[in-house]
């Protein structure tokens, strides 16, 4: 069912053709090179590289017999060269195709991802240019806690990206391995020369020491920084779920002509899209403890880690791709409400000022515990409709302390735009 | 690429096809039950139940437009279904049918699970009975520690999967609900009856107190029940691997005709099933925390769940099957080397038998203490080829304690087979 | 730092004291039984029950040197008993003692559980029935659905619980095990009746079939039913901060005098035990996962258990003991703001009601899509302060279909609270 | 039980005082910077620098007012520092104290952790250069493969140590953050200056956009970190387990005198060690999923993340401390059989040079599916104590295509040994 999130530039990459393919990409080059060190006849690279071609319908019915798809693949590529196919695969184990081929797809799969990102980003930075002052509730424990921008929290968020974003490049990177040591990794049967030039030739590093495999810590890496990257998109997810509940109403995801958002409630527009992505991030944490798992193979490898990687391998990659982009859509068609957040910050009563009085209080003469008595009996005593503000101005050991003018600037919220129109460009450069 | 592992059955029944089958299904039940308490005209539930049907296509085309496919596949079966269709889906909110079809398809394939299990009980049997008294090394830390048999080695695996039978069984007795209580669950569109009459029509129960969907810890306990499957094979598979291994080599996965172990070494019969079954059992894990992480859905719902179980549900049912699948075609066919088994007991020099030297000593009135240094002396003091046997008949401190003949008797291993007779039929009952 | 959340009660369990005394238990179980079968001397046994003592800091002492802390438990003991000494520990591995040990722990341990949830259990009666007719919004994807009631809510969430408490009292069941059959499980050194005997004293279960230890996969279960139980709270904690929000401000976690919600900001009562108990079910998941690799020990077993129990053990039932009691509390403390729920209901302008307009004009001859277009139409098209049933009653598609007082009906919520006041039941039997 | 793995330096770290004293470390640098920016008395700092202590007792017995632990240690600072005492915390929240402060403790932790992969490495190292050249099977799928040495065999996890290094430094580095921006991190109440300040004397960096706390991302990612350095060392733990066995003896973990295997079976040498860091590592697997969980914290920050860190954090730590302690110990006091590595060798009877005698075949002619079938023939046909080589020398379709000298170098192993000799200089460098 991965299937519905299957963006179709990524769905090819991981398709049983493209594997193939990039396993034949490998081959080839083995042959080139190993000509070139003098391993095997030129003549038998040129035919490879001129004639190889594949047929998945072909490898499978071979697979059948072998029960062992590289096998059935290099029968398959060898059948259709001809005599020099048995240059092919030459001083290879499967392993060494097989790694090397999947670091190709991996390399192709991050630069759509990395595309994703930078499309975010770009939307990111569009809203909090927007919104850079548009005052709003910041909220700690769900609670009214001090005022903030929207602008500030997407700023926030655009950070985030940024790191994982990072993190992804650097885990692609150390991911970008070639292998051709052989079978237990000692080049018994491999020139150290070709691998070099393979890797050259196809955009990859060589690994100094493998085992039969590229050690796994390196795939698992790279499902980390994946994993990261959902959880970036989920607590941006969780932030607009929180943001579009009826009560607060601050954002909506945009909402096309003829969609429908219940089949029950006519009423209805939901946060479907970022409810997606949450679940879309706890997916990836799933295969990410798959992923560590796969690193402890036996001795010089066993093969434990396939059936793992054949499916989150492709699955991780698809979803992320496709969260990015929904995500994306989302944050590019936003509806943001400003009049409703201004009018939440009127919800509680001045709250929002609360800490700036305590530290008025204090920078006259109070001591924290008293200032702190003072304000907090304020704070729990208003009653619905009654305002913090009018409620200090009653209050002669405040008024005693502060003016009506110096309790209203704490109140206007001014403070905290300007405080803030310095932090956003530390998110957008 | 979870298609490599689909078996054709279970692939069917997570088919778009079957589930939008199932759906229907649930609304021609509900047609037909709300006709009988009168909520609706009876024929407009005759038209539905006899005009009722779907198109995949046709739905995914309307879905586009309401991005909703609950909503596109009422509309689909109401364009067939003519006037009448309008009836359909009365009162009903989408997570009713969907939540309900998904219950009629996890009763499909437990049920084919559960035949999976029984054949791997029958070929775990037959192996059980056949080597009920095939001795063997037991180990612990990988170390000789006793002898054993294959048989009871066995008879352990058989016990595991009896009880994650069992699991299995109760998770799926206590999934298996209807839910018909509409938007927030408490039945105010629909009538209380209906949900009675459709639940017992489909074979199901219904949920006494419910949100707008069912909850799901339900689910979280299945996907638990499939994990513990999944990783009471992977005891297994590792048990088999180890045995297979060079060094041991008392079983070997059966090799086909034409099979091929490896692409550079001839020589390869690899454990490559069991490698297999042993990474299946990560991706399970992995699921196992995503199902977990579903159950804190907001209020009366959030539908972070549903990326989540387009995913998981199929993929773990598939995976499961598939491997109780590939363990069954092991076990049966699976090469046991008893004469190595019992080569390889000597390999540890007689270590085997020496907590039995320790009783019997304590028993002729050395103290623990003193008996466990005289016997540890021997055993870590043993030269290659020598065997402890031998060098505790040396060892007037053991042999003024014990005769020839008892030390003899206790190295026979009688007295462990002897008990093993009388453990197997606890599991073959 | 697991101090800071164990109950007095459940860190004697688990204090190391407690583990010694229980595998002292066995000890001695153990020796009077095979007296009574004639394994060891009557006099041994006599001076074993009589004598036996042990003290921590000796066994640590000894263990610096044996570097295997059962060996270093049974010296110490043997000191103090004397002569008869030696017949401790006689024809067992540390396994039988420790894994019967730990069973003995477990039963404690889950006593205390059981009845912190029937406390909670208790608390949540309580609030059911003091609000079973206490209307709110019923919210799915945090938005306005339909009405429901807080007792409602209340009875879903005591349900999960007594399905969670099923799934521990029978999780508990299964692995409540003695195991004393030996080094690799099949008696070699020990009489059956033995393990029966012992086993029928401590209330416990013998293992039918063992390997060294009792079989892992009980464990997991038991790691499961007690994830399970932190995720079911984590559901009520996440719906409990979701009310407690600002702009929801429906309940209140109850405010101790002298308490301070945060040290800037003093008008702030934060819903922290909420958050803590959701931050433990977070921990909890994570040793599910350890328990569940602890399944796949080798052969008859290792000892990669060992490290990884000696932490999830004690930890799991500390945090689930500590957040059912929290809860406990807060659920019996909690202030309902029954006004506000009322006054958060007239927020959506009656779309709470909508799904009953749409069947009410299906019921009258629309088509659904006919009736679902005209209801969300108006539905979107509300401006602030308007309401849904204004706005319908000015439409004569909809006033040709429905009167007035049918409309007035529909949108007073009566069939809501007349549904569930037959549902509470349900769940308070 | 974490008390059992936790060293004395890194236990210190993680206690109570150390937290607090890190906290006070923090405030006072605030008191320092805000006097040099204006915002307090100079007079004020100097006293909180001079006069600043704490008690843990007394602060635990404020909190049981105040519930809040940062209000309460602020108050027993206070208490101490007298009338300057107000001027402690000022323009902070609990959070901008916390979070910096756990900066700080997790680079003294850091720093310790660092040290034991040094120690590691080095035994590694010594182990590697002792046997560069000591030859031994190499193994896949359990299955002898072709052959290696046993220093390769390490260089393979030195370089992956290596790695994990590199990834700890880097996770270390983005984590080492201060944090002083206030309630809802916009520097409302505070001078970005102070902050600026307070890091640069704190040895950390400040955070550019934070909410109210640091985000958990960085939290995540050194966790990930700690969980890597636990998955390469349980690899190299299942190695040496796996080598240690009975059948294969080619290491064992060093005995110390005195110390005892097993209470029942006195010959045991078990590799309790290895076993022992496997278990660990399944424990930091579980931290990461939980680490994860507490990325998408809601707004500005709820402190459902606490509860888990106060666990997670202090035990990880402690574990890969101890695990990589106990390896380093492991891997120093290694016993390597070299002579039992050589016997296994031939275990396989020539199996390991199979792969080049099918590529010196394709050499001289044959095609790969011929030579292919020819080597696999001798290979599986094989009776016990057989040889490859003998079995190859008695085969005209061989010898016509190999001399026997041909075929006695390759079976030398000589090829192999001079390959290694150029790779291990690669994991020594």
């Amino acid at each position: 069912m991965i299937d519905r999130y299957t963006l179709p530039e990524m769905g090819a990459i991981w398709s049983l053709q493209a594997r193939f393919q990039a396993m034949m990409q490998v081959e080839i080059q083995v042959a080139i090179a190993q000509a070139e060190v003098g391993m095997i006849p030129s003549k038998a690279a040129q035919d490879i590289k001129k004639k190889a071609k594949f047929n998945v319908e072909r490898i499978l019915e071979l697979e059948q017999t072998t029960k062992h798809d590289v096998i059935a693949f290099v029968s398959n590529m060898a059948e259709n060269v001809g005599p020099s196919g048995k240059f092919i695969h030459y001083g290879l184990t499967s392993s060494d195709v097989i790694d090397t081929a999947v670091s190709l797809q991996i390399k192709e799969a991050s630069a759509l991802v990395q595309q994703k990102i930078l499309n975010l980003e770009a939307a990111l930075k569009t809203q909090i240019t927007t919104h850079a002052q548009t005052l709003c509730a910041g909220r700690t424990h769900g609670m009214h806690a001090e005022p903030t921008t929207f602008g500030m929290k997407l700023a926030g968020f655009l950070m985030e990206l940024k790191r994982n974003k990072q993190r992804f490049i650097a885990a692609v990177d150390q991911a970008l391995i070639g292998k051709l040591s052989g079978a237990v990794g000692t080049y018994s049967a491999q020139d150290v020369q070709v691998e070099k030039k393979v890797c050259q030739s196809l955009g990859l590093k060589p690994e100094d020491i493998a085992t039969q495999v590229i050690p796994r810590d390196r795939h698992a890496e790279l499902m980390f920084a994946l994993s990261m990257l959902a959880a970036g998109l989920e607590r941006l997810a969780v932030e607009l779920r929180h943001l579009q509940r009826t009560e607060v109403g601050e954002v909506s995801e945009g909402f096309s002509k003829g969609q429908k958002g219940s089949s029950a409630m006519p009423h209805k527009k939901n946060p479907i899209s970022s409810e997606n992505i949450t679940g879309i991030a706890r997916l990836l944490r799933g295969y990410l403890v798959a992923a560590h798992e796969n690193i402890a193979l036996w001795h010089e490898r066993d093969i434990s880690h396939s059936s793992v990687e054949r499916v989150i391998l492709p699955d991780a990659f698809i979803l992320v791709d496709y969260a990015l982009n929904r995500m994306a859509t989302v944050m590019a068609n936003l509806d943001v409400h400003t009049e409703r957040m201004l009018a939440n910050m009127n919800l509680s009563s001045g709250h929002l000022f609360s800490s700036h009085v305590l530290l008025a209080l204090i920078a006259k003469g109070l001591s924290r515990e008293e200032a702190y008595k003072l304000v907090q009996k304020h704070a729990h005593q208003l009653k619905p409709g009654e305002h913090l503000l009018a409620s200090l101005l009653q209050d002669e050991d405040v008024t005693s302390k502060l003016t009506k003018k110096q309790l209203e600037t704490i109140f206007s919220g001014y403070k905290h735009i300007a405080q803030i129109k310095k932090l956003i460009p530390r998110a957008l450069k």
